[in-house]
């Protein structure tokens, strides 16, 4: 069914006009003042509203094994919840471990998605060892039009990479082309400081931060630019939490290494008080790099505005407050990881980017979707509203003020991290490949469409 | 005449097609495969070579009293020289000084472009001081479709202007979101050290540098950082030259400050051995900021890999060696500054950044083009080649290899900075909104068609 | 009288050892292990005590006419609240304006401390000009054993100089040796943030603050430090008081300019928020720079154990909050700056720096005491105990615990900065050149015996 | 014997003064003018010469067993050359390797020492390794006086240690107060780009320094900063070439990191340019980390100005250029490592940093003496001219010109790294701890009176 969104204010991130807007065949075919619409066309009036091209998160988990449990989404709770929110597309993080065959995993990961999400979706690729094999299997992933890796510098032995085969990855990505992923922070140091702080008895969620300090980030960061300057390939740092660490990224950048930084939103909204909440409270707010503080807060902001961070995540991961977190009651270190937002992130970055912030609508789309888009070779099929481009489109409401809260969340989790806050706005209608999936603020589509989108390398 | 460019591998700065273009009415009507031309179409056959679209030179000089004398090139020749170069607009640099009216000059300066351009142009309207009037003229200015200033902290009583009046102005562009450009050097620093090293006898072209060292341009930025982010105005430093004057860029986009780097092509090329040349030749290399150190020009080359550094432009401002750089011959002071590149720059950037270097060709066009046009307020109208951009194309030859050489220049000029260097491709074809104005090599086109084009504010 | 102090634990900026130490003649003599005393000697058994060289205050203000009114202190109160806190000398600065005769300046200074200082003291010689005549006066401050020289790029007008005026000092500086101490916040962007926050109703001490931000301070270091590479001359930052200002710093150290950084106890021990308590209580602690963040502070103390910053000193500046301070109620810019601090640097040093910080004692020393010695030439007559050096000595019990209060000090004032704060050890003996002017944490010493120390040029 | 050195100028760190300086049993006992000698008393004359404190190198190898070879230097050869340039006290790196037991290793150098060296000397401990016995065996070499470490990071498996050892030796030494010295290049990547260029086939010695480049000794300065900081040791940095690494020693120190760094005199005169000799000759200047550009030279140079650099040693290790460094003919990757200083580091000091430079003389003592004397527990006793510290004693003479020269020199190899570069000045009388063993440029000492220094823990 055909589509026409009139009248609305359409910002992409490079400029903004009052147009009206129109969609077939899963695809934007026109743009233009006072568009005519053929009979049987679906109309929406944008009147008063913004309308935006559909949001990306670049950073999410759905399918989690993590320390004996499993993250509570699966492919069809998490698409909804991020349609609810503007999220049109996600990229998931592929992670078979190191125990498992990498191309099993993969396998593994596509049919879990395949049918069931409802939103568009692809992944990185975890590369978590390297074998004799390895390349040959890479070489089948790119063709599969995964076009991306994910590295991990924590969780040795388990997702982590040692320092010859992270030089082996990265020549193979330079070669091709691919951009790398990596989390950074270091896994001897982590490991050594949890038992430090578990010998002197110190075992509360407070103690998750200091076992992680910044500037153990940071390091890795400078450890995984040298190898990227070394190897010639293009880095991209995922849920960068501080100012030392974007200062090593700058660093990097400065001698001529190609580094995206992405934040991701809970590092932007939260600090570090949060996880020191009395009461295993804090517990929630456990996730891995931590919250910081609020100069750090204040630097990823900075970074937003002037162009030095690039793109805004969640590293949605869900975990039930009462029936997961509860593992760590007595010890911070088996506390499982994440502070959800895959719904919230958009209505969070307009509220406190935009609405109560300095960026521009620009820019908020530039960093909500557009670089995800770029960086990840999906530019401008997503992340922008040309003639030609997917027909993914977010009609976003200014004045739908409210609040955050798991009462009215569609994650499926019994928390919200950010219960209580502010919301100065919210997606009215939102749509994947012409697909009218919410409108009203109600999930309204079709269950299972959401395609995997293979992708080209990035440029 | 409606103009078919088939078979070309049309570059952007966000990826790449092998398709058609199809032009008519000034602007691209149509891209895609296999593209049919009605008769009457002229059709050029780009196979094997590459279609940007028109590159835009974001700072130069064409009417310039300085120093008693005036630059070479008029509208005429400088534009012509442009085009052969591949460059289908430049935004002048509209001076007049402090003794004059802002308005009256910036009359004289559109009234002087009027009808002599065979490119399009614009202007960044200098503001030298800060009169009771200047609110107002700037309002009509910015009406004018004029929407970028540019302030000198250099050149005292002359462009530059007073602390108290950089904070007016900076506050009039943040309340209006205009960008403002600035040349940063210390004017009463450079003043001194010239005195100082004059009174030492140390007369010649290679006490150029040493009379304004890069710590003085660094200390620049940052106060003109200082004032932005005072005021929440955009700022973009012109020709920065070195690394320290990026690092104190870098600090200030650390803070939130949004700050736009050019680097011009002659400090991308040469260093500052060339002004050492003996028998007074280094004269041809005296410009300011001077050239600088291997090290420097390799941050600059690093930093336009990385996206710390948005555009390459050329500072355009040629003067006669043999008649007017002579005005120096016993004291550097009064050697006329410029290193002429206007139509050198692309190929040079191809040559050294591309072919021989680690650019893309995507971010070749974007530093080339895009950045310039969405910094100035004329992206996706130019710097893109899109349906409904202004069709100012360049079909660039990458085996069309050659010499920099004054013999074989269009600028009106009696050497060429770049005398002897390979060249590794060339512009073939030219357009300017559709206009053919370069083919085969040779300017075949109509003098005086270029445009003043208004511009929106940038984003 | 011969003194002798035994038993104590000697600590030097280089090392420590139990010995006892004598004096004679108003200098040591003899160091080592059960020295005997001869008959008339004075004993003290320092056992259990630390015994210190005298501490030295290297940025003091006594006679300072300011905004209409006078700082409480004179030489006499200020030196005895000064010992009472183990200051044995400090350094005043001369402060002369703009409007009156420097060495006129100079001598009324010198007029109002000689007879009435009952520790040791010399003086900064603010230059505020350049004139013809200045050079030659300058000669005969320092052949009166002045050494250092003080420039204010804030405060225009006033105390302020302008940039070729602080080219013509540094110069001359730069020539003979002479270290140069800086105020380093720009009078005009202080200026213009002040109208316009005045202007918007911020009137309030919590604008102090943000009407001269962190930036202006570290845009004024690298200026300053500019003009130092420039002219060869050493300088030294007084009362830097944030990360970014410590950065500039640093910077300029990385280019090879001998740049020492002053942290003041405020700055170390307070943050902002006690500018904002309300009821114009926020007063008290109006200063400039203004209190900063914690993150600052961190920055701070971490520069004082690395050894970024040198010396620790007190801006001592004292006005009452009820007759002074209050001249401000309507509109910050009036409120008299200055956090006193003169008699309680050495114990809040020594509390939360040592006792409850990671400071050795050596450091402790080194940045209370010999590390000023050092930057201003009196170093090793002051700053050490070695044979041949000043006999001041300090000798601490590092179990007088208690609290900083109004109630308890000795400067002439109406509140305490610090009021409430444990203290955790006290100065029990303090001498000025063998004299004992304090004993049991009383005064109990002559009055007005002062020295005026002529300095030798740093090394 | 007694010994008086008469009417020199005595420079020490901080300060300067004309003073005879009288010793006897091996400490300096009287300073003061027109000192007077009982008979017996060896009397020099050291009019118009500048005496010092013996300068100590704080980083040699002379007992070095390396790519199945040895060093040619012993230690009677060694320590020669190390007196007959000014050097009376040397510390040796003791490094048995991983396969050897650690205390063994300790024993054989110092048996190896006894007797033979002629000037005097200590130990840092290598650590390779961390085993159960390793706390046990280090309390027993910290019990003999031996207050110093070192690791490596570079040299897997031979010298190297792992992450986890490396937070073992570090938490030990920051319970204990001990400096530990450290290689920074990492292991795994200097190894990873060696086998790369030499399969490209790059084996000339131009490839050392690409096989190990700049930031990847930065990249290790972070990584041991990182490991110092979470276990509140203190570091030091050996031989740090590059304005990279520096940077990132000094962002350590903004985060509190107690980090001396090390400058040796290759890296301070030579670049790498040396290593580039055609025709085999750029073996001669083979050492990593490999010599560096012009704008690292100028980098430490001005470290070494400002402060940020505390000493300048030499990593001395000599191997023939004939014998030994061809074994790397066909491969860089074998030539024996080292370009031997031992005997001008002091004297290109002072020609290049205080003659033709901008050091001061004290300055030029600080670095080549005294701040090895403090970071590693040596001062006063060593690095001072004190009434007490040992009778090591230099009469440097400022008019002995000549130049450096394989034909003139005593260590024991068949090249100079710095061949007939100029000489501005020269030991005219070296003593050790009252034994003169050179005079008039000549070794007219004692063999093997050199003693083992057992050292404080620094402060």
């Amino acid at each position: 069914m055909a589509l026409l969104i009139k009248n609305g204010l359409i910002v992409e991130h490079d400029g903004r006009r009052k147009a009206d807007i129109y969609c077939e065949n899963e695809t934007v075919t026109r743009i233009g003042e006072n568009l005519d619409a053929p009979a049987g066309t679906k109309v929406i009036d944008a009147g008063d509203k913004y309308v935006f091209p559909g949001f990306i998160d670049p950073h999410v988990h759905i399918h989690l094994p993590f320390m004996g449990t499993f993250a509570k989404d699966n492919h069809d709770t998490g698409s909804k919840a991020a349609l609810m929110g503007g999220t049109t597309m996600f990229i998931e993080m592929c992670c078979p471990n190191r125990g498992m065959d990498m191309l099993e995993g993969y396998e593994e990961w596509k049919s879990l998605a395949a049918g069931k999400a409802s939103c568009d979706y692809a992944f990185h690729m975890a590369v978590a060892k390297w074998e004799d094999k390895t390349a040959d299997q890479l070489d089948k992933v790119l063709a599969d039009g995964t076009t991306s890796f994910k590295i991990f510098l924590a969780y040795k032995d388990f997702f982590g990479v040692y320092d010859d085969e992270l030089f082996n990855v990265l020549t193979y990505a330079g070669k091709h082309g691919v951009t790398v992923a990596a989390h950074t922070e270091n896994a001897d140091l982590v490991s050594l400081m949890q038992q430090r702080l578990l010998a002197e008895g110190k075992t509360g969620s407070e103690w998750h931060e200091p076992s992680r300090p910044d500037f153990v980030e940071a390091a890795g960061v400078n450890h995984f630019a040298t190898f990227l300057k070394l190897t010639g390939a293009r880095g991209y740092v995922v849920h960068l939490s501080n100012a030392k660490a974007l200062e090593a990224a700058i660093t990097a950048r400065k001698q001529g290494v190609q580094l995206g930084v992405e934040a991701v939103i809970p590092h932007l909204i939260l600090d570090k008080s949060y996880a020191e909440r009395p009461n295993f409270e804090g517990a929630k707010y456990v996730m891995s790099p931590p919250l910081r503080t609020t100069a750090d807060r204040q630097a990823l902001w900075s970074g937003l505005k002037s162009g030095l961070v690039d793109t805004v995540a969640t590293d949605h991961a869900p975990f039930d407050f009462v029936e997961q977190k509860t593992m760590g009651k007595d010890d911070f270190t088996k506390i499982p990881n994440g502070i959800p937002a895959i719904e919230d992130r958009i209505n969070l970055l307009y509220t406190y980017g935009v609405s109560r912030g300095d960026l521009s609508l620009e820019r908020f789309v530039e960093v909500g979707s557009t670089n995800a888009a770029k960086w990840f070779g999906l530019y401008p099929q997503k992340g922008a509203l040309r003639v030609g481009s997917d027909a993914d489109i977010v009609v976003y409401d200014p004045k739908a003020k409210g609040t955050f809260s798991v009462k009215t969340q569609s994650m499926n989790i019994d928390y919200n991290g950010f219960e209580g806050m502010d919301r100065d706005g919210k997606p009215d209608v939102v749509t994947v490949r012409g697909n009218v999936q919410v409108e009203n603020g109600e999930f309204v589509g079709k269950t299972g469409i959401g395609s995997f989108v293979t992708r080209s390398l990035a440029k």
